[in-house]
């Protein structure tokens, strides 16, 4: 299925009751710093903390009515679980999702307030891919990705738009790059919207699978990574992700663990915008 | 000097070229958690980390030429000393900045990025005040006051013209209240644009200088404030914010340590917003 500029201005449309337009932030003293004239879309204000409600959402409302009477199931310890339970309970739509025995504490909680079907699984005896699919099997219910699917992509892909209409002259635009999902809906929007804006993914050192697979010019699995940024330990690109990327990206960047310390810290203590390491 | 909406309407105007207008934030977590319908003005994203930034460069671009000439000198260990270097320094102006010896490294810091002239004193055995105005006496610069000045006020007001025009329907206005410069200018801009509207003062229980005075009547002076919230500890009403709070606010309301840490742990950890105590 190929995703354009109109899914994303699409999605833009079918998300907007429940996603925020998120601000765009400014620091002369970042700019100073980094020596570039550096906006921050400030996904970190988004509902539920990060970007993940664009794509969960567009997802569901993307679904026929039929099969969102089935429900859906997901597989995520992190802000993608806590966007489907969200986005889920928004619309009326079951939601089940299968979380870690030791997912954190304070993420656990911010999905259950949306009272989801909660499957725990053991993370060293279990595949959560596996029980996802068998409870899909059993229910009916719709599998969720957390980034593999157009429509997910399309989502990720608002937060671009938003930014190019309020900052039209840039001319770069960085995102961080886990699965690929939001750097292949920007991809997608920007170089639509301005076909001479550059675009890059920033991934940990520590979790350099894009890096490695782009240099080899096929999908890489890499050992489970050790990031402090625990939104990009996929160890492998997407299989939709993979080509939108290779083919649109000017380039992947990998930065230390101690480059991504230093940034939390300046954006705290100088822009007082508490941002996760991913 | 009279204060009225047309002075803070210019404020506004002299102002923008440095000082940001700042996003309005909002959080259903904190609406649910409050049982209330709550906006932020996120001055924390202000220029300088406060809206005091508003009130200097009001100050400053309000004086004649030829005082601009002769420099300003002010006191203060925080927010209003880095406020008064940023704005001094874009507009070419020499400040003098009275500091205590023993003023928190960051703010100190924050303040000498802009090269102004710093003043030490001893909080023990000197009086900020009584240096502030013998340098003004020795070398002609002008007083510049953190709180108690019409130009300072009037600066302060335009982050409630910001406000209303963004969220046109608020019932209530609630500013943190120290001097009393946020607060006053904040009753006359929106008391004059909403007569309907109620605004409230908030301070530490353990600094109630308004709270006590408002109930006496006339401006009481308490020994100096504990508490956590540094922006907060002035110690008595000023002379032009209290009869305007007393004329015009609805009602001081007193919190305890507790709540505002409290506050600023849901702030910073559901809202992602890093904010002072004050």
């Amino acid at each position: 299925m190929e995703i354009s500029l109109a899914d994303i201005e699409s999605a833009r449309i079918r998300i907007q009751a429940l996603a925020q337009k998120t601000p765009v932030a400014h620091s002369r003293l970042f700019d100073k710093a980094s020596g570039t004239e550096v906006y921050f879309k400030c996904e970190n204000l988004q509902r539920g903390g990060a970007f993940k409600i664009r794509g969960a959402l567009n997802f569901l409302m993307s679904l026929a009515p039929e099969e969102r009477k089935r429900g859906v199931v997901t597989y995520s310890s992190g802000n993608h679980a806590q966007a489907v339970a969200m986005a889920a309970a928004h619309l009326g739509v079951v939601a089940t999702i299968v979380m870690p025995t030791d997912a954190p504490k304070a993420k656990l909680a911010s999905t259950q307030a949306y009272h989801p079907k909660i499957v725990f699984f053991d993370r060293a005896r279990e595949d959560r891919e596996a029980i996802a699919h068998r409870i899909a099997n059993e229910t009916g219910a719709v599998i969720l990705p957390s980034y593999d699917h157009p429509w997910i992509i399309a989502g990720q892909g608002t937060a671009a738009l938003e930014l190019l209409e309020e900052k039209p002259d840039l001319d770069a635009i960085v995102t961080p790059l886990g699965g690929g999902g939001l750097l292949s809906g920007t991809l997608i929007a920007a170089k639509a919207l301005r076909p001479n804006i550059k675009i890059y993914g920033i991934e940990p050192e520590l979790a350099d699978d894009w890096y490695r697979s782009l240099e080899a010019g096929e999908r890489i699995a890499i050992a489970p990574p050790a990031t402090i940024a625990d939104g990009l330990r996929t160890p492998i690109p997407g299989e939709i992700t993979f080509p939108i990327v290779r083919a649109l990206a000017d380039g992947v960047v990998r930065v230390s663990e101690e480059e991504i310390k230093a940034s939390l810290r300046f954006i705290l203590s100088r822009m007082k915008l508490l941002t996760e390491a991913s």
